[in-house]
């Protein structure tokens, strides 16, 4: 099939709130008929592998609400409205870990959920790490705990579960790669 | 801090569909104050490594509304309620690209968008590749271009932004890992 867009009739929205925000679309299918859409709007987020000098993975525990459970990921966070990702993973690397960082390469770009979402998650690697006094304060409402795991550690934890989400994995995987082509 | 839980003080059922439902929380957080939780609700999903005899991956193109546009992604759809995902793996690899394989093997399962969906991907790695004839029928508001891709087509591919998503990334980060491994 050559064209398979999907064409706006009409596009109503549910709900508008801090974070997401919902709307149905009924589109018109590529033979014709018509069909609703959920659709998710998301503001875009940053995610970033932070590298210590002493070759560790930075990471934090959260409690993740839509998962009833803590689990333990890259530092991350949302776009502000308008601002620039790398920007972006300078200010949650340090919000959440008190990290700051040398260098910073934005490695790869990806969207969570294509299906209902427009999600983007812009992942970045961190080196030159340093501890910063009087670092940036976090939101009112996140609380996090820090732990610097090894590589190794890292793969127990996502074999445990304990390390459960795409961009955590995907950064696993990631080093993994990476230690392979070294040898 | 020791406990991270938030505890549900409220919960308002904002939208159910045919995809997604969505949840408005009231929430506890460990300092005692209160805050809101966006929550989607998502029945879960598999997605599907497949690679034919001829050492390609089998690639679907599809519409993305949420996207407004095409990009390319392994096979993949959501779990129906209470089915056994690797069945549901079997049924969407010949639903979209009439593909039945000898061997699935679950690789790794992820929460895309923890910060507000509880969406979990099962990600399988399906060998032992044959078309079959009269094989099951897409939804019928799904439509999908086939492609078969080499490990280099498809690197190719995520560079173009053609491929774009978490699932996707993963499987191509996947197979450069086993091939690094193998050398």
């Amino acid at each position: 099939m050559d064209n398979l867009e999907e064409k706006t009739i009409h596009s109503e929205e549910i709900f508008s709130g801090k974070v997401i925000s919902l709307q149905i679309q009924e589109v018109e299918l590529p033979n014709g008929k018509k069909s609703k859409r959920e659709i998710i709007k998301h503001p875009g987020a940053v995610a970033v592998i932070a590298i210590t000098n002493e070759n560790k993975i930075v990471m934090v525990e959260q409690y993740r609400k839509a998962l009833e459970r803590t689990i333990v990921e890259i530092p991350a966070g949302k776009l502000e409205k308008g601002e620039d990702p790398a920007l972006c993973a300078h200010r949650e690397l340090e919000e959440e870990t008190s990290y700051v960082c040398e260098s910073l390469e934005l490695l790869t770009s990806f969207y969570t959920s294509p299906g209902f979402a427009d999600e983007i998650i812009h992942v970045y690697l961190a080196k030159g790490l340093s501890k910063k006094e009087n670092s940036a304060a976090l939101d009112e409402d996140e609380f996090v705990n820090i732990e610097e795991l090894t590589l190794d550690e890292a793969i127990q934890y996502m074999k445990d579960q304990k390390i459960y989400d795409a961009k955590t994995i995907y950064a696993i995987q990631y080093l993994q790669l990476q230690e392979a082509l070294a040898k």
